[in-house]
Parts: C-alpha cells; sequence; structure tokens
C-alpha cells in the first residue's frame, strides 16, 4: 500500500504550525510529509518592521527550519514556481514534486495597485533579505550625507506608503532609529524628516478612533508627518508625487517604503483556483472549493467575518490558527475518519506595537495602550515562537526587555 | 603692544602636535593661538582603512579637538579657501582671519592622475565621511545581492586600486571583513572577489622584497587576487577597465576603492607658493621659500631624502616630527630669539598591517613580519594618540588588543 504523500508549500506561520502538528497526529507509517520553503529558515513576518528599521537584527527574527520539525519530514529548499492541481503536481525551480494532499500556505506578495514606479524604486518590508537591503540602505544614504559638496537634505528624507499596520509599526522602529542614526553620521536630526502618505481617510483603519489618535500623535510627537487622504501618484528615483484633492505635490525623498497592501500569492492565481487577488475563499475546512485534496491557509485564503460581511485581514494569529486546523483535517483524511472541523478565526486581540515601549490595541476586548500594550504585544511575539518552537525557541529568540 | 596672531590651518598630525607644543612653549600674554579645522575633530589618518572595511568603529579613530588644545586657543570650525600670503589673510567659508604667523597643515588630497571616471565612481579612504561612507556603501551591496532575482555576482566584486601603503592596509582588513559579511547576509564567500590593481612593477614599492612577497601571499592566501603592473584605465559605474601590455580587459565590480596615490592640497597650489603637485619644498627650517611668516609642514611639504635624492613619501610620522619643529622655531620668532632649528625626519620605522593580527615591516632596521610587526603597528598607532593627548587618549582610544 502506498502511503499517501503529503506536501506543504511555504513555511510561515500557517505552513509551520500544520507541519508541526501534523508529524505529531499522523505516524511515519501513515504519511510521507514534505515542506518547501524557498529558505532554510523561517522568519517572523511580523517582526520584519524592526529588522527593517534596524532596531531588531534579522537574526532574532528568524530560526533554522530543521530545529522545529521532525526528522521524518522531508524538508526541500527551492522555490515553487507553479501547482497544477489536475495533475497534482508541484513545479519547483530544480524539480517537481507529486502529492496526494496539499496544503497552499505561500503567503503574501506586494499589492502595488498599479502605482508607477512603486516596483522599481520603493521598498518593502517583505522578508529578511527586503527588511536588511531597506536597513542599509537608510544607512548609506545617512552616510552619504556628509561627503557630499552640496548637502542633498532630501537623502535623509524617509518616506512611507501606509499609514496600516505595518507602516504604523515600521515608523514606530524608524522614529527610534533615526536619532541612533543622526549619532553614527554627526547630522542633525532636524534635517531628517520622516512622512508617513496615507490613501485612506485615517491612519489604522479598523482600529479604534481613541488608539488611532494616540498612535497618531505619539509619532508625531517622534517627528513622523503625516499625510492622511493623500495618495501616492507615482514613485520616481527621486521620490514620490502625491496627490491630495486633486492637488499634487512631489516629494522628494533618499528612500520610500511600501507599506501599504498585500495580495495573496501569484502562484495560486495561476493555478487556476478561483481567487480574488491571489486569495481564496475557502470552505470552512479550509479546502479549496472543488479540490477536495488541497487546502490553502494563510494569507492565500480568504475567510469571511460574518458578522461585518467582509474578509478578516490576514493575519499571523489567523494563518497559525487554521494550521492546526488544517493539521487536524488532513490527519483525519489521512486515517480515513472523514470528520473535518470548521474553521473559525478565534480574534484573540490586535495590538500595534510604536517602538520597543509604546504600543496600541485591544486584547480580550480591552483597549491598552503604553507599557500595558507594548508587554501584551511582546507577549505575543513570544506566543507566536512557542507554538511553533516551543519554549526552547522563545528562551532563544524571545523579546525580554518588556519595561 | 599687538600679540603676534599665529594661525594654523588644519588639525591633523602636523598641525595638532604644532599647537599643543606651542600652546606650551609661548605664554599667553606672547602670542594668540587659533586653529583652523573643517571638523571639530582630529582623526588619525592611518586608521582610515580600518573605519572604511568596517573592522573599527569611526569613533575609535577620532577624538574631539577640544579634549586636547588648551583653552587659550581659539578653535574655528570652517572650511580654508584659500589663503592670501600678500596680505597675511585667509578666507575661510565663513569669515576671514589675519596672520602674524602661518602654518599651513592641511594634509593631503587624492591624486588620480586623470583617470576618468575616478572621482565619480570610485571611493576613497580620505576621511571620516569617506569612510563610513565606503564601510556603508560595500555593506549595502552584500544586503542587496540575495534581493535579486538575477543575482549580480559583480555586485560582490570589490576592486582596491594601488597596492601601496594604504591599499595593502585597507584589503588586510577587507580579507577579514568579507566572511563576516558573508554570514550576516547569507553569501556563499566563493561569490565575493577582491582584486588588487597596481600599476607600478610590484606592490608595497620601497618595502624590503621578502616583506613584500609574505605580504602577497598572506593576502592571497585570504582570497585577494593581485594584478601588478597593470594600469586603470577608466572607472565607470559598473567597474574599471584595465590595461596590461596592451591588453585591455574590463572588469565588473559593485565596489571600486581608489588608493593609489595622494598629492598636496589645491588650496596651497592656489596660494602662489612654488609648489610641486601641492607640496612645497620647504627652507630646513620648514618655512616656505620667501615667506618667512609661512611655516608649511606635514603632507603639503616636500622634503628631500638626501641618500637616495627623492621626496620622503609623507607620512603622520615625519607630520608629528615636523609638528615639533615647527611649534619650536614659531616660539623662537615669537620671542624674537631668532634661533631656528633645522628639520631632519628621523625614520624609526614604517609597519603596514595586513589585517588585525598580522603586519610586515621595519623597525630599528629590523625587519618584522607577523604578530612582532603587528604589535609594533600597534604601539605605533598608541604612540600617535600618546602624542596628542597624553596617556588619557590612549587608555580612550589606543588599540590593546595584541594577540
Amino acid at each position: 500500500m502506498n502511503k499517501p504523500k503529503v506536501v506543504v508549500l511555504g513555511a510561515g506561520y500557517g505552513g509551520l504550525i500544520t507541519v508541526t502538528r501534523l508529524q505529531k497526529l499522523v505516524g511515519v507509517n501513515e504519511a510521507d510529509i514534505t515542506l518547501v520553503n524557498k529558505n532554510d529558515y523561517h522568519y517572523e513576518t511580523t517582526w520584519l518592521h524592526e529588522a527593517s528599521a534596524g532596531t531588531l537584527h534579522h537574526d532574532k527574527c528568524r530560526y533554522q527550519i530543521k530545529d522545529v520539525i521532525s526528522s521524518r519530514v522531508n524538508f526541500v529548499q527551492d522555490t515553487v514556481t507553479s501547482i497544477k492541481p489536475e495533475e497534482k503536481k508541484i513545479v519547483l525551480e530544480k524539480g517537481e514534486l507529486d502529492y496526494d494532499y496539499l496544503v497552499v500556505s505561500l503567503g503574501s506578495q506586494p499589492e502595488t495597485f498599479g502605482i508607477q514606479g512603486l516596483k522599481e524604486y520603493a521598498f518593502g518590508i517583505t522578508n529578511i533579505n527586503a527588511a536588511r537591503q531597506l536597513r542599509e540602505h537608510i544607512e548609506l544614504q545617512f552616510a552619504t550625507y556628509q561627503t557630499e559638496e552640496n548637502k542633498q537634505d532630501d537623502r535623509l528624507t524617509i518616506v512611507v506608503g501606509g499609514a496600516g499596520f505595518t507602516g504604523i509599526e515600521f515608523l514606530g522602529e524608524l522614529s527610534n532609529r533615526v536619532p541612533k542614526l543622526c549619532r553614527e553620521y554627526d547630522i542633525d536630526p532636524k534635517k531628517v524628516r520622516i512622512i508617513c502618505v496615507e490613501a485612506a481617510p485615517t491612519a489604522l483603519p479598523g482600529f479604534d478612533a481613541e488608539l488611532v489618535e494616540y498612535a497618531v500623535s505619539h509619532l508625531e510627537r517622534k517627528g513622523v508627518e503625516f499625510k492622511i487622504g493623500t495618495a501616492i501618484k507615482e514613485c520616481t528615483e527621486d521620490g514620490i508625487v502625491v496627490a491630495k484633492d486633486d492637488v499634487m505635490e512631489e516629494i522628494k525623498a533618499g528612500t520610500v517604503v511600501w507599506a501599504a497592501g498585500v495580495r495573496g500569492n501569484s502562484v495560486v492565481e495561476e493555478a487556476g483556483f478561483e481567487n480574488m487577488r491571489g486569495r481564496v475563499k475557502v470552505n470552512p475546512d479550509l479546502r479549496a472549493p472543488g479540490h477536495n485534496e488541497v487546502f490553502i491557509i494563510g494569507d492565500c485564503s480568504l475567510i469571511i467575518n460574518e458578522e461585518i460581511n467582509r474578509p478578516y485581514p490576514p493575519t499571523a494569529q489567523i494563518a497559525m490558527q487554521q494550521g492546526e486546523t488544517c493539521a487536524k483535517n488532513l490527519a483525519s483524511l489521512i486515517k480515513g475518519q472523514g470528520e473535518m472541523e470548521g474553521f473559525k478565526p478565534d480574534i484573540k486581540g490586535t495590538v500595534a506595537s510604536l517602538g520597543e515601549d509604546d504600543a496600541v490595541g485591544t486584547v480580550f476586548g480591552k483597549k491598552l495602550v503604553g507599557t500595558k500594550a507594548s508587554f501584551m504585544k511582546k507577549m505575543i511575539d513570544n506566543r507566536a515562537l512557542f507554538m511553533v518552537g516551543g519554549p526552547g525557541m522563545v528562551m532563544k529568540k524571545g523579546k525580554f526587555k518588556f519595561f
């Protein structure tokens, strides 16, 4: 008898939870488990704003996948180029894989809404490589400033596109980092501008108005200029062009960061699943409609919040909860039990950090700001480590500088 | 009675020794002393290869000028734009100064021999600002590599133009730094190339052949490729074009460093003193011919080594010795004693470092390599701190990691 082959694509929050749960739920003789990931490490996507600003070393934001998966799991380090659901086949850059059951947990990609120049000139907070590059790009701007005969103050302007979750968290770290960069490179802090451009009528959409107000004034006190209700029209080598109420303005900047939106993965889109910008509205058991052997979880899945009849924003919290359900349902299929669990997000809270010592958010329905919120944020970060890697991983990579 | 005004231009090795000696030799009532310098700090020019490679923090290579000069010295932070010897006047970017006695210790400038593109595209190891920029530029190349779809291995190629003293010392640090950068940015060290191009028929001209051989094979073992007897013809955005025996070759490189020569200061040239590429062949008492109130020391002065009838290469060692003589002769003029001391360099030795734990050189006529030479090099570096700032400065900025 052939053991079913389970292939999991992506070792983000969803994929890793699936594999670490599944390796316990099904025996070595019951299924082969293969995990495919581009890198040999997992990274904490929700911590990348820190690595990008240079306030936390990127090695603190990642760990080796082999440290958390069982030796029975076949790990393939490769990049997925396409999924062929009809043939039950995965095409990788360096090979192919067949599957009986597939878990697609490939994560998101930046959504640039067709804005010209963003892909070419803006930096993203998307992965470890991008985070390191952004950190070093900003540092080189500061390092170059004093070497120039004609000092270009614009070189020290950093534009952040998007005042959503990632944008705000990055601004919190950046405003802590800038004074240190100024000391390192003998630069008058008054020369530095940090500008946040947000097309929506408010920062942190979805957050309570009081918390938004707290976050914005906290960041303004630290020197961030907000341009709310202002859309980026174009990104160039020298900065951006924005528009508010049909008035155009050019903002010259040495660094433009795009943190204003993600979409599902193009691999999912091209695989032929019914999707919206790379996200598949999955069945309650997390399977793709019409594909009983394909689970889609994390940022490539779309789950409707029925209270407001709108999709939940993709988060690590949901991806990890999906990973648990996905592993249970897979085990059930493999064991032929047929019992499938319906997925329902259990939103414990959402906290946006504003730097290492401040944050805003709602936890178990209670609004929090300041050190309490910051403490909760670190607990949430440590919990993600714990869920995948247990207490050892929390000790190794956890955040313990609370006050 | 008017006190004579002494103005010292430049707080490098020569200028700072002059001021720190002069402030003791002449009383407050005997002369006004003004020191002009672009920055409010002095930097150790001979340590810049370390700051540039990123193996020593630039703050270890500099100290505040006010920490070593007496409060009686009038310190002016400004840039010298011209010297008008006929009017006994100095024009600064933000003002003017009159003098009765002038000490010109403005240091050197890079000599690019008219090679096209060097000024635009090559980095120099010339001051703190340039060192920090070079360090960060190299780091950004490594940080960018993994972010690119089509990886550009050339991005990781570093070309060093010149296998003289600075070039060799920089290569020593760089070859120690590269493995650390590879770990930081997940790069296979085999992808990195360090290429040294030298037009002369040997590396380290002026050094004993045995020491040259030691230095070159040490650096080759650490991965440096030498192209000796090869001239840089052009520097472009993408790298350099070299020629050896009329055969042209293009070398693509993410970083080009020019470390192949210095000249005197253009301010000296434009002031009308008789000069050779910004260097003035001074009288034995260090005064400029025909200008009895102007001393020129350091890299802007030219001292002939009569044993070989060629100029001494400009070094920190000579600049500091000149500062001592200059201060004595100035004091003698101010006090009206008329006794002038003739300057004669006392070359105690020359040691080129090959990284933190190796070096080659000659000290008191004895050839040294390895840890002994490295120890002597650090002693020489600490001595420069001691000469200007005393034991306190050695404790603060000294190099004590000997083995």
